[in-house]
């Protein structure tokens, strides 16, 4: 039962499922936001098109009755974007959602795999719009916000097709089961194996990252036979108001309900994540967020499958290096990229309070440290890289902890200030802060610190790093692990330490690649094994149990079985 | 990096992913417990063994140290075992399983792949001393003790080991990731991709099958690398220790910890379940028994990945039918077969109270219900068939029930009776009850009431009795649906209502195959789609997430991956 968007976008599909196995470098979606590849009036049409939503209500077509209005986000570079969306219960959202799943369920895995690639397809090209929303509701710098907001979330959105396409096709559809009962009896059974969605999938989104966090489980949703209804972060509505209007978009257009795909969005002071939870019909839920409120979630939402990202504290450990230029410039990308609201970017920096070797030399933590700052001051002395590259500080919140962290202890090697933007002169943007402890002061850095804030600390030496880390990532969660070491045993014994603490280690990054990036198709993003989430993206956990296979088998006489596999054979042939 | 057993069993492998895809019959243990396949002595041999077992402490080589032992199994044929097992304390367990994880985890899919496989080889040659430790502890009459656990327990633990194989290979375990970063610049990375297992698995058994319903997790942990500890029910442990002895035999002769491996007896007056499925080293459990405490430990052991089989209430739509006395048959086998005790018998048996067709002709209810109470008793009226067939029943409890049920109501149509086994006196052997109720009187049916108690309910119309099954499924959950009908409409409508409530239907069975069958490669046993479980045996997911599959990255220059390259692309012509 194929579908003409399946045929239309089937050699993606076929790439991206080699991919998914390859793990070398694999991207469908176009990452430069070039007018050649997205043509040439792309980037006026998309600031046009996000300027055009501005100040008023954003409308879906056929939406569920709404019961007013919600919406109060606030662009971190410094304006109100005003826009209003309809406001609906959970149960209202619940029912609509219901209401297209048999059809949808029926429709089977190639017609939703291709209106999923379909979809994909068209959010792709309105990346530079959705690029703008990311940027204005997440404070990401425009690059970012258009690459990790756009095509790198397609991307995932893509590996989430991907994985369920694959999985749905791990077991044949139907087949002829024939066992030998007695000398000269044969049992002769028909069975078809239905794939059965459980139904709706809620996606709780963040506000750093609305579409990377949450296309792998949107798309996984409804490849799968799945409804959606998708939970912004009341800070970050926008983008995912654009994804969901552009799903129901490509839904109505071939025939499906798009009550399939709702945006749910409540207001900041009137929550309704824990009903939507708790739903006896939301038997999914994907979320991106706090620690805090992922363990609710688990313990609470007993009636659903649960996937969670939560929040971890990263590290990063310097043991021995041959140029250290070459590393501090890397580690000064890193931490500034976002202001450090990546969960992926380390936190805290392990170094031997004896210092390092630094290409054959013995060299002091104050003079690596030292170094660091150097190589941090020198990239934000630049005002326009720093203003693109840190971005804005999405939450409020962010900022006041810069503050609090330089309170509660430390020794402030580069303080943390404001910096300017010319084009939004009230832009949230403010640079790193570094503190130096010292190990033993495991109550000022063994803490999530979210936000623009570095430890530098030192250690005894680098097994006591390596141990830090890890404990760290075992109590506390982590997502990324950073090692500079000239020594194969040492990086060895952190990627044994640390990979069977569930976390994925990047060894020696210089130039232009950086411990917190995290490519689809590549690089599987949390791991599931420790407090920083129960699931991965994407691997075949994050899919599997998304829908059940279920047989149904009726006696057949023996001769129509004869026949049916004297044609499989002829199939197999062809 | 293969191994001998690899090689040695990797016919079997091959075979058994091929299988699980294909889904027609397959099955790599025989069934028939015949001398020409098992050898001429191994009946006598089976008998011995198990005799030689009873009355005496069953010990386990290099275990760790025990503090004193339990041990009070009684035959439900009418005597003691009079074995004892060590002791251990869930620390104790835990730690030992913990020592060897690191070698087991290092040695790779392909050798622990292919002890899991030698493993499963060897309790294949010991089917009939497990038989008899199957039959003497869950009640089991032989033929079916020999099967169910031996062989079908068998061929459900290398489904496991296949679809563990399977996941373990969805991904490349190295890779060159090269991205053009700029117009002369390239980014390098060595990726390798570590299978990173959980750590220890718990396997917490039932007393009616206490191998096939553990098999699966117990081969699906060590295939994956996790340690597994198998926490047996107290009336059921001699099958799970000689089990446990024979993977630690082979574990041992591998130069592996056997102490991956532990068989935690518990006394039932001092469970210790509890404490095993919370401590904080337990990462998965798969656990079968009752509702009750299945959500207990879905509630309580956050620190594991948890998959249940819990109970169900199964039932059985009686629409139309050709052959009255093919169907009454059949059922009379399905509703005997070890006296109702498997999770897969039908309780409900839902009639229209106004009759069926019955070729074409129309029957009264009453008359439908006499032909099935005639077929039951018919069938069991030969002793030796029914005592074989019922078996015994496995706890006193169970006896009750049956009283229970006369007394609450409904009309007994069937009485049970006790029935006289020649070879074990005192066995505890029970015909079925049959009880005609009327469909409003839910409190009576839509329970579960485990054993030979079956309920005949007068529906207003078949539309009634799919809506009451399917219910009953979504509230109660369900394992098995079985449905008769003439009307293709009728079965289609059926399967509809079932798969969408996440159970599987068996549609006009008659002759050798019945609802409360299920078989391993093709039918998937409980679907996590309803309160019966939230795991199937077996699919993707009920693999996947017993491991993680973990990068590190470090850079390369372009050459030697250029060079890997050119390798990987002559090894993929070789």
């Amino acid at each position: 039962m194929t579908h003409p968007l399946f045929e239309t976008h089937r050699k993606t599909l076929d790439a991206a499922v080699q991919a998914a196995h390859d793990r070398g470098f694999y991207s469908a979606y176009p990452e430069v936001p070039s007018g050649k590849i997205y043509g040439e009036t792309a980037k006026d049409d998309g600031i046009a098109a996000f300027k055009a939503r501005l100040n008023q209500p954003f409308e879906f077509k056929q939406s569920p009755p709404s019961s007013g209005t919600v919406g109060s986000e606030q662009s971190p570079y410094g304006f109100d974007l005003g826009i209003s969306y309809p406001k609906l219960d959970v149960e209202t959202a619940v029912n609509a959602a219901k209401a297209g799943l048999e059809k949808w369920m029926d429709a089977g895995p190639e017609a939703r795999v291709g209106i999923c690639l379909e979809i994909l397809k068209r959010l792709n090209e309105r990346s530079f719009e959705l690029g703008n929303a990311v940027m204005h509701t997440t404070g990401q710098g425009f690059m970012m916000a258009f690459q990790a907001g756009g095509p790198h979330a397609q991307d995932r959105g893509l590996e989430g097709v991907a994985y369920a396409w694959q999985e749905m096709n791990r077991h044949t559809r139907d087949c002829t089961w024939t066992k030998q009962v007695s000398k000269t009896d044969f049992v002769n059974l028909k069975k078809t194996f239905h794939i059965v969605p459980r139904g709706i999938g809620a996606v709780i989104a963040c506000s750093t990252f609305p579409t990377w966090n949450s296309y792998g489980a949107i798309f996984a949703n409804l490849a799968t036979g799945n409804a959606t209804i998708v939970k912004p972060h009341p800070g970050a509505v926008l983008p995912l108001a654009i994804t969901v209007d552009v799903i129901r978009e490509v839904l109505a257009e071939n025939g499906f309900d798009p009550n399939l795909a709702l945006l749910l969005a409540d207001a900041a002071d009137e929550p309704i994540t824990k009903e939507l939870c708790t739903n006896f019909d939301v038997k999914i839920i994907d979320y991106t967020g706090s620690s805090e409120f992922g363990e609710w979630i688990e313990q609470n939402a007993r009636q659903a499958v649960v996937f969670t990202e939560k929040a971890g504290v990263n590290s990063l450990i310097i043991d021995s290096v041959e140029d250290l230029k070459a590393v501090t410039g890397n580690l000064a990308f890193t931490i500034s990229l976002y202001s450090g609201q990546m969960c992926t970017t380390s936190q805290n920096i392990y170094i031997p309070k004896d210092g390092i070797e630094v290409n054959g030399e013995r060299m002091s933590f104050d003079d690596v440290a030292a170094a660091f700052v150097k190589a941090v001051d020198w990239f934000l002395g630049e005002p326009k890289r720093a203003v693109e590259v840190l971005g804005a500080i999405q939450n409020p919140a962010t900022v006041e902890r810069i503050e609090q962290a330089k309170k509660d202890g430390g020794e402030v090697l580069r303080d943390s200030g404001r910096v300017e933007n010319e084009m939004f002169k009230d832009a949230r943007q403010h640079s790193p802060v570094i503190l130096k402890v010292d190990a033993a002061k495991k109550d000022l850095y063994m803490r999530e610190m979210f936000g623009p804030i570095i430890y530098l600390v030192a250690t005894d030496s680098t097994e006591q790093s390596i141990e830090l880390a890890r404990s760290s990532a075992i109590c506390l969660g982590a997502i990324t692990c950073g090692v500079y070491s000239t020594d194969d045993a040492v990086l060895d014994r952190t990627v044994r330490a640390m990979t069977t603490a569930g976390v994925p280690v990047s060894c020696n990054l210089t130039g232009h690649i950086f411990v917190n990036q995290s490519a689809a198709f590549s690089d599987f993003h949390v791991t599931g094994l420790n407090p920083a989430g129960n699931a991965s993206l994407t691997d075949g956990a994050f899919v599997a149990n998304r829908f059940a296979c279920i047989q149904s088998r009726i006696p057949v006489p023996m001769e129509s079985a004869a026949a049916d596999q004297s044609k499989e054979v002829a199939g197999a042939k062809a």
